[in-house]
């Protein structure tokens, strides 16, 4: 076969597989959602278009579609084992997609989730107002495009892990999210590190796995 | 001669011609800068070695160095024309050398200068204990390396021009100053204007332009 | 809800806050721009497409739009509170949309613009035929894509701030822009700064608040 | 005073200010520790020459240089708040300085430290003879430079929080860390997140917060 | 005419021309084909979308499409001259397009193909299962994305050489398949050779080149 | 109005201004040719698509449509003014575009101009059987993609001034003609000199210029 | 032996090889110069520094050293052979030694050479004041740093070909020529060709050839 | 220990573990060539500075130090166990220490090695004039900087494995070897696999592996 699904994935690392859409016909993501529904593994899908969730559904009939963030999710079981919620920070309305695919993929490893939006730097007050909420979160998610400064702010006032999400969105010298990349990746808040541009699958996975420490 | 001085320049521009020392030799300066001395033109010499100031002193006596921005300044009269004053804010100790380039420039183009140094985002209650003193400017430049989010950060809490000087303060995917220009140039706040990495000298320039409007 | 619009914005900075369209879907601009409306608050929204601002005129009706610029405009009361006029420099014909998002937006924000189109510097004849006007405005925007020597130019010329926005217009080695870019970062005259690539809009806002100091 | 100590920061972020001497005067740094010293704050200085350390030596003669890290210590008091220990994995011998800034780090925020060096996945069996030790640890660095493929290997193998150090070891297409840094920010395993080329303090930084939760 | 074809290629060199069919027009590549086929010249092209599969049918009527390596191929007799077999090793899903593209040129330069698919590293027990037959292949290809570490990987576990092919698998940092080309570029296994980004055709070229000494 | 045509260029720089049609709308094409024509001037587009060309029939019925190049070419009276031919040299059939935008400019500059296609450097002989032809040449341009080793090879070989235009022909590290860039910027041989990617246009402007030395 | 002198160069290319001292040791350099010497070739090497002029001296006593230039030349015989003089216009004065680079090669080429110096776009009339001879020149070198705009200044002015030489003079976003070279590549002025960064060498070689036609 | 040597690498892939000089300590490379030397594994180290050299000859007395290719090697016991003979053709005379580096390891690995040096395509007769030398080798390693086009006109001439070493040997737009680097990865000659920038190393490593099989 064309997949060799790594099934021993959640034992070993804690997450399990999950299908990255982007680059496989919808007919490959088709057939790996169907065979991991048949062992009983739970599914999720990243950046699935409306075309791939149509034939999912086919195989997966409750298979969930969350347009903004392009994943499909269906689990076996719902339930809660992280310790404490997660925080996904964002800085403005257009990093929306991003932010709600990490926070599918946070709900989706069994996390609560606590969002803060359009709190970018422009109108830092905005932040301020909502620091509570981020500083009793166990780990925070802070996705930002444009400079993505928002990750070095946060960083800056709160005691708990801070994971980057830089964003594409923007232009010009944003050459596709580098200038928020290489932001956060130089932050001045030593407690910050960072996953690839539009990553919010990727932060999440970290996250989970802080938060269930 | 090797070197055609644009002695119209400050007429025409509000600028003078300053000798960019860089890729010179200390003979070039030297003869330069005697020049100009002898034709009644204020002096303004920047990226400076050491050797540079000894070689220049010698035909300008009081010539004065400062050893930090590497500026040499001879002017034949003190006098202030700005209308204001303009505020050189820094994010670290590290950013020094620029911002002080800034502060010299400024200084020998007639303007009256307020300092606000090491408040970068980090902790970032050192910037709002300042905020006044920064608001009050006619014009504000704000000099940044790392992550350069500072320049964002105040364009979101002033009503004046913001003019970004991104330092080249970092390593690794800092790639001497790309990031904090990067940065700057997708400030998500609007009135943020930005001039090369490390070129505090230009920042003054612009700055004096609108502090004399 | 999804944005936290900051209403405070044009208070705080002096510029209002502006709907930035791209990555937005067309329902996001439209509730956006419904909810400023009803709070009296004037409306700008940038590289907005026909269908947005179908969308918006929904809510909007009296809301107007250029197609050349992107932009949709909507003001409760039209003011004139800059002190001079802006001059809007381009220097081909290609590099008109992004001159018209400048005067859009710097209309939009209460000043007096004066334009200066295709004037670039393969026949420079045509910018000294103008000169005059140019240099009789309070602050210049100079919009410029290829080599973006226009910026250059220009500041040799006047005494007052420049503003260069690069264009991405061009192919190969321009790479989106970036010949602009690095050039008039790099300018020769001193007293220019620079906004992003294709930011017409930032370059305005910046002129703005030049313009009523 | 050109430095802006932020005394609060430990009490706000987990994490002290800490000197980082490039970029800084001996002068300066000496000035900065002895502030801190007087003021009870345990110093931590990164990128430190060996002038550095004499002069700083001077006004806190405890003080201990690593000369691999290039790092100076000074603690009022030793003791260890971290719940479990960080794990120290590094691929290659010239890697050790980075590996080393990251253990004296996490020793200075009062956490045990486990190191295993040397074993990069040219020669893989030699990770899985150590897969235990590093399976244990709480939280999990990952230091390597040219391909850095050692942080998704790592990655794929455990159930805990992995921070990618990539290091600027290697040469050509290397570009100075490049390499490594794409690498780890596009691992195939998920829970990888990353921090700036040859940051051994910032991830030991994020380390700690992970290890106190 | 248009093209000169090189018909003394395959002697000289030992590999025959080849229609890259990107960026040429469906006309043309109809043209050569039926040129090549006239002079009795087997066909392979790559690139080739399903229209121009359609129009190369018309002339020559037995020519073979493989949809996913895009690669039309017309052979006028089989037969196997390589030595030992070519490996193709992928990371992904997501590559097969490109190692596919690699199977079908071996193949079609006479060579014994054995294919091992999706064992990248966030489960190398994957890679373990199959260690025996990729290790006794004459020489192995490794198509990877992302961050490419399968390269490193592999050659780190074989006594064959090792072609890597990186592919533009991937978003964000991956930069088209940047990450993927430094990593192998800067492999830790230095038995590591690579070819352009996605370019299955190349690593099979030289594969078979050396499967035939 | 939207565009100051620089009548006087063709008598100031030898060239007349021509029509860049990237970039601009349909409308604002046919305005611009219309006008030209009506002065006399003699017409040449470049970057046009046939939607363009439609548009300048309308208002020049006799304008003529290059597919390939993509050229739109109307002259008021055919001439030769060139001292000698121009030869365009080309590597492969991809390259033709670029190649004939050469050959339309530099007959539309009134020169005789001979081609030679699809002679790269995997099969150099086919190069050494129409040397004669380039050498006699006055000028020569190379058109080249991929790694453009063709220029070096060709400046090796003859005696004439040789300029070269790299294409964006090819993929991966190509970047979009960013190797065939460098390459000849980097030529061993030394009377090379470049143009942009793509750009048939210059290369024949300047080739022109040197044949009517 | 290490180095295989192409002697039938200069009759191939009109150009004879020359010696690019730069990654030679010094003994390289010497024992090549000799040989050349030796055979009657006359010898230009670039990139000498003053330890490579002592050893050359020794067994080329009459070779003459350009300090500035970096360049040592010793010809058997003087003569001119170009048809016109080659003009080397530069912006600023640190632009002297790529500028002096290419007038020593000129000369060495047997050419007639004028020098333009400092005529740099920030002051622009004192380019206008040269015009007369730079557009009696038969071909024209131009020499500038940061942003480079000259080239396309000079180009829009005269109906001579102009070779652009981008230098290495700026700092930051200069990135060591980068800004300057892909400003000449992207000159909105038709007639403008384009060296490597730096390559006043090059330029200078194909301005012979055109000066010799 | 702080490195943990593979001793099992010869068995595991055909190619000892070789020590890495920079980036090392003297010290440190003192210490692994003595465990190897008393392990009774041959030894070469690459990138060794004389200062190194001198250091290992205390513990390997007979090891012998190559100063061009900064190589020592050390065997107990001489033999060729290579099929055919390596041939090593490189550009120019700057390439000459890479391609050293590559003559070197390729003797150590048992191999015979032919050298062809200096026959850059500026003057291709001097490659035709060693064709045969080429063709006969097994494989070939082609060393080459500036643009890199011998790679390319090599692998259109011979039906052998082409390994291209990019080489840093350039200036400006060369960017360390980039321009190299991509010309070779963007090759038009199908059979030309890369290894890193100046990795005569790494080319040999392969090279050997081929001519064993
Ligand atoms: N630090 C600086 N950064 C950028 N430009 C500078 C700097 N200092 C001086 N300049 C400019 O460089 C010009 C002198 O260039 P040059 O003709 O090479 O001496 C001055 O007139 C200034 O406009
Ligand atoms: N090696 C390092 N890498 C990155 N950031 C560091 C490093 N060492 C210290 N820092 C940060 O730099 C800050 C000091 O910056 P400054 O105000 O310029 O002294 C510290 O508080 C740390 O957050
Ligand atoms: N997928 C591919 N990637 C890289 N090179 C290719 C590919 N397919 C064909 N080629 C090469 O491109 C040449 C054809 O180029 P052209 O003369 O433009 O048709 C062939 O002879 C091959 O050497
Ligand atoms: N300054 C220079 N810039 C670029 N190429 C040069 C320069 N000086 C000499 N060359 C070229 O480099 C060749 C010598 O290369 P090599 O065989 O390494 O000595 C000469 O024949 C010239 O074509
Ligand atoms: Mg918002
Ligand atoms: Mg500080
Ligand atoms: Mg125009
Ligand atoms: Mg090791
Ligand atoms: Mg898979
Ligand atoms: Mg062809
Ligand atoms: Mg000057
Ligand atoms: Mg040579």
């Amino acid at each position: 076969g064309f997949a060799t699904i790594d099934t021993d994935r959640k034992h070993r690392t804690g997450l399990p597989e999950v299908i990255y859409a982007s680059g496989k016909t919808t007919e490959q993501v088709r057939l790996i959602a169907e065979r991991m529904f048949n062992k009983g593994i739970d599914i999720l899908a990243t950046r699935a278009t409306p075309e791939i969730y149509e034939a999912v559904k086919m195989v997966v009939p409750d298979a969930v579609y969350n347009q903004l963030a392009r994943t499909i999710v269906y689990k076996h079981k719902e339930e809660i084992s992280g310790k404490g919620y997660i925080a996904v920070v964002s800085a403005g309305t257009s990093d929306l997609p991003v932010a709600e695919e990490a926070v599918e993929t946070a709900r989706f490893l069994n996390n609560e989730v606590v969002t803060v939006y359009d709190v970018g730097v422009a109108g830092i007050h905005r932040l301020f107002n909502k620091l509570d909420l981020i500083r009793n979160a166990r780990v925070i998610i802070v996705v930002a495009g444009m400079e993505g400064a928002l990750a070095s702010v946060v960083g800056g006032l709160v005691d708990k892990p801070v994971i980057g999400v830089p964003t594409s969105i923007g232009y010009g010298a944003n050459f596709q999210g580098l200038s928020a990349l290489l932001s956060m990746l130089n932050s001045c808040a030593s407690g910050v590190s960072v996953v690839n541009i539009d990553n919010g699958f990727g932060a999440a996975c970290q996250a989970s796995l802080i938060n269930k420490l």
